[in-house]
């Protein structure tokens, strides 16, 4: 049984934890005994508790105590200083919120690193209990990979979320905070249990209202929910509005080198220091679709983030700047200049520019979100220079989580990616804490997919898709199917529906990238919504996104005779995109552009393989209902219906891309389908 | 100089006037005598006072008398069963409206029909002094030869205007009426003195606040605003929702052949006749992109019609209802249906159906006021049912008053259309007084292109549409060149200017037209907006506006061998619109399925026709720019400044239009430009 609220947090009778019951009498709990607080060991214990109530159906008592004695029976939860003094806990550091799991000779010990860890321990174990996993002889140790793992909101103090396709914003309305505490605890709690770590709570393009959080008229409130995070070891972030100095200060210029502008700003911070004194800092977006930035001022993007970066810093607060700056205003007529290479353009020379504490969020891939786009070459060639990867949760232009769409199935992908940049090269083993000098991926940023639906993600599958980023934020190694598998589990149970649930989320990445834009050509979508297919809805438009599709060939030549884009990554991959023979297929039209002809790996044209793959998709997300259908009997009726209906929409959607993007092809061509299958004219 | 916000009806000092002075001290008027009231008369005597000033710079007083002498100097207004007393008037009986104006012997007569005749008498008078044509002898008999001369408002309750685009509603605002009396006496003084006397004061589409116009708590306001139209000759309609009997009179339906339903608008009508008893009547749109309409009960638009018309005929109301009528979802896989059809389709086999207090309103085209559609064949068809025709005088699809589309030259050529259908079967020859058996049209309506801006219509020279609109419906004979002079003359003065911006006039919507969809084919606009190239923009879409362009061809078969659509006209028309020898060129792609080699009547293919078109269409649109720039000393610095801006965002416009087209077509085809012009590709 499933209740969409809860999420992969069910209520459920654990068969495991049966094995744990003659211990539930003792609970022996450290109680904020570490330097800084401790109120986050205090919520992890109390996590252990509402845990088990959750799983067994009873609260136990909890002792706090100083003696707990190493022979004893009971459960003993703590950090590793505390702990590692009764136990002989496994000698070496883990990094900060890795945590250690014993359970032998009716001892349950869960160690953290530090109180984090210890709150990340009691997740971890509690979902090994709901997996039926918990067994005597258990032993996990785990840290998570990159130390930053961070939640974008992308929410408008309207209410309205930018890309939001699940009601309306958990924290705003009517331009003022306004929200359930319960529901926000609750909110706090699922991010917490998969690793989440930091927050930011307002739009990057920072409008009316949300002008004016740095102000003492708001920070009272953002205060107010830096308390519940706090808890949960979440820090926030505020997006800020680069032009604040000048529209909300009323000083003449927001000019980073202004002295009065660095003045008001570190006047600023101090000011909101005061109020949430743990603030992790501020995230920018400058000069990018419309937003104010230094190039107003004809300074560098470096120039923007130390100025930020020196106001904020006195108080450990960091920067986190996007790379996400291009000209949105190009026009189609005009073949030199390519966006894809905008984010490596501006901001590889500034290699090294930038203060320690700030950090670069750079896009996964060049462009936006695509359902398949490269890699930025930006990764791997940054070593100076503290970064982060941007994802994207919310379903923008992967479904609106009205298509079903298990996104870790291509963040995998992304994981894979061999930037051919020095050993060990791949995205995953770039990942770790920045140590100077290596391009370490520090960890992960990700625009969010709540909102105020009761299962939170409108589609409630689509909770797989928050599940996956932070697991997948904690550890990149983790492969798609792992997290598929768990996360059924947990919100389905050990049952049988719960394999057959994992495999649908399985196919659906691949059914919805092959009913969308074919081959990496990206943005055949309705401009403006990105949601269903508009062929040429970006064609002639002021974004640079082209396709070009003419009578005999599609797609933009990037490698060295066209932009040159492909010269922006290392020589062994520029050498693999710039060959039709060794890109992979799955990326061809975003570096080539080919004749319909053009005869690929399985032999059949590139006109062949659209009208394979898109009759593909189709089939495959008729698939997917029929599959959902058979599971009827398995589930809530509620859900069942609510995800019944959105498999239905996503069938009518895959048939317009099917078709449209079929007719498109054929009515250019003239080249029916090789296999009689109905293409309109 | 030009004052804008005066229109044509500028202040200015006219010669000819100067031969009036001697007349002007004795102005006998009649007063209120007529049955019915007599207030139209004191405002045309009030209009004569007002327009002297204008014109001469002073007032003259005026007598009311009974006992104007025949040999007296002076100026002499009244109707003709009084003037006719004292004056030999030419005896022929004048249809409503009609005037006659007679200067001779140191004596002005003007004699209207009736009152409003009187009203547009002295407009006209008025119009003629400015023009510098008023001389000694001059006499003039006119009438209008439509009886309903009808301005639709599509005003919503929130201030904002469906296809507006001069600034918010002139009557409402935040859900309310809001306005300032004096500019709507100057809106009504503006519609009268181009003969005017219908307007609908709320959108068709009546949603939110404007269902609820029917009510107590509005009508005090619509009767208020009634009071000020009426004096200036012009009667109100109310724009009303077809499912009310539902969903404010919460019935269980609102099923036109229903009892309760027929009873309750019975009711409501007594109710709003009390408020307003010289009301029009009601103007329905039912059944159309989403309002409700007598095809939820299965019921035919004659019956729903005539249900309303009996609700409001023992008032003397009637009920306007738009054919407007498609399957406005559609599925562009479907080649069989055509919406083209649909007006024919729908209305066609109900004449005869409707009570005689309904008419119906036609579009004059099977579209929707394309920039180039074929007039529609319910014209010259319909004969035992009451109808007008409808235009647009906002610029939808003509270019959103950025563009300068001067629309009674596309309105003269409607007016051309012979149907082809009995003697005199032109359009022209069809317009007048309804009388049964014979295919009138009775009028003409419009939605206007007016809002708050101080100019009134954005663009100042769309005054010119509004000005040639009221002109065309008064007497559909008149030409286009006519009207662009005299309101050139009227707006900018008897200078050269005049003629200049006369001749910018008639150029412009050919000139559109150029840069637009080629041929007829309509639809390549951007969708929801309408406004800009978005050629394959409703290709795939439910509105049933496809153009199926491929490598080869173009266009949608109408003809027998296609959808049949042009078996609905006279068998004349439908053998020339069937063949493409005989189908009039700029609507060939309209009628047909060509070939982009298919040769044209100027020996080149299709294909070079739609480059020559498109690049000559952004010449002349260049060559409008110059032509204004070079008025620059004549004209207003602020009138010039304004025009100015709008022709270059007009040239903007036609830039995209003629590249993003000409590209489209060289991708389709792969064929250069013959004369080595620049497509882009």
């Amino acid at each position: 049984m499933n209740n969409e609220y809860n999420c992969w947090l069910q209520e459920r009778k654990s068969q495991a934890a049966i094995a744990l019951l003659p211990l539930l009498n003792t609970i022996f709990a450290e109680e904020g005994a570490l330097p800084g607080g401790g109120e986050v060991a205090v919520q992890a214990v109390e996590e252990f508790r509402r845990g088990i109530k959750r799983l067994l159906g009873f609260s136990p008592s909890v002792h706090f105590s100083q003696s707990a004695q190493a022979g004893g029976c009971g459960v003993f939860l703590g950090t590793v200083s505390r702990l590692e003094k009764i136990f002989s806990l496994s000698g070496q550091k883990q990094a900060a919120g890795g945590f250690t799991i014993r359970f032998r000779d009716k001892q349950l010990v869960i160690a953290g690193q530090d109180e984090p860890g210890l709150l990340y321990g009691v997740f971890r174990f509690l979902a090994l209990l709901a997996m039926d996993l918990v067994h005597d002889g258990l032993e996990i140790s785990d840290a998570p990979v990159s130390p930053l793992r961070m939640i974008n909101h992308w929410d408008n103090l309207d209410g309205t979320i930018e890309r939001g396709y699940a009601g309306p914003s958990l924290f705003y309305r009517n331009g003022r905070f306004d929200y359930d505490r319960q529901r926000i605890e609750d909110y706090a709690r699922l991010l917490a249990s998969v690793g989440i770590n930091r927050i930011s709570i307002n739009n990057v393009n920072v409008r009316d209202e949300a002008k004016l959080l740095i102000t003492e008229e708001y920070l009272g409130d953002v205060a107010a929910l830096a308390a519940v995070f706090r808890r949960f070891g979440i820090k926030l972030f505020l997006s800020i509005n680069f032009g604040a100095p000048w529209s909300l200060g009323k000083l003449p210029s927001a000019d980073p080198l202004a002295p009065d502008v660095a003045a008001w700003w570190k006047e600023r911070a101090a000011l909101i220091y005061k109020y949430i004194p743990d603030l992790a800092g501020f995230l920018v977006k400058a000069d990018s679709e419309g937003e104010p930035g230094p190039f107003l001022y004809n300074r560098t993007h470096a120039d923007g983030a130390n100025m930020l970066a020196q106001a904020v810093g006195p108080h450990g607060g960091e920067i986190i700047w996007r790379c996400f700056v291009y000209n949105c205003q190009q026009d189609w007529r005009d073949h030199s200049f390519d966006r894809a290479r905008a984010a490596y353009d501006h901001f590889m020379p500034l290699d090294g520019a930038f203060n320690d504490n700030v950090i670069l969020q750079i896009k996964f891939g060049p462009y936006d979100f695509q359902v398949r786009e490269p890699v930025t070459p930006l990764f791997g060639s940054f070593s100076k220079t503290r970064h982060v990867m941007e994802l994207q949760i919310t379903q923008e232009y992967t479904g609106h989580q009205i298509d079903l769409c298990y996104l870790p199935w291509f963040w995998e992908d992304l994981m894979c990616f061999d930037t051919a940049q020095g050993p060990a090269s791949r995205i995953s083993e770039l990942v770790g804490p920045y140590s100077g000098g290596h391009s370490f991926i520090e960890g992960f940023a990700a625009v969010v997919n709540v909102g105020l639906d009761r299962n939170w993600t409108g589609h409630t599958l689509a909770q797989a898709n928050l599940y996956g980023y932070g697991r997948i934020a904690w550890n990149p190694n983790l492969t798609a199917t792992e997290i598929a598998r768990e996360w059924s589990v947990l919100s389905f149970g050990t049952g049988p529906a719960a394999e057959r649930i994992a495999a649908i989320l399985l196919k659906s990445y691949p059914a919805y990238e092959k009913y969308n834009a074919p081959f990496g050509v990206c943005f055949m979508v309705t401009p403006g919504l990105h949601y269903g297919p508009n062929i040429e809805g970006y064609e002639y438009s002021r974004w640079g996104t082209y396709h070009r599709a003419d009578a005999k060939a599609i797609g933009i030549d990037r490698t060295p005779s066209g932009t040159g884009y492909t010269s922006q990554y290392s020589a062994k991959n520029a050498a693999m995109f710039a060959d039709p023979a060794s890109c992979p297929e799955n990326l061809i039209l975003f570096f080539h552009r080919l004749r319909y002809d053009y005869k690929m790996k399985n032999g059949e044209t590139l006109l062949q393989n659209i009208y394979d793959t898109h009759f593909e998709g189709y089939e495959e997300a008729a698939a997917m209902l029929e599959q959902w259908k058979s599971l009827k009997d398995s589930l809530e009726e509620e859900v069942y219906q609510a995800v019944l209906s959105r498999f239905e929409r996503q069938l009518a959607n895959a048939r317009e891309w099917r078709d449209q993007i079929n007719t498109y092809f054929f009515r250019k061509t003239g080249i029916a389908d090789k296999r009689g299958r109905k293409i309109y004219d």
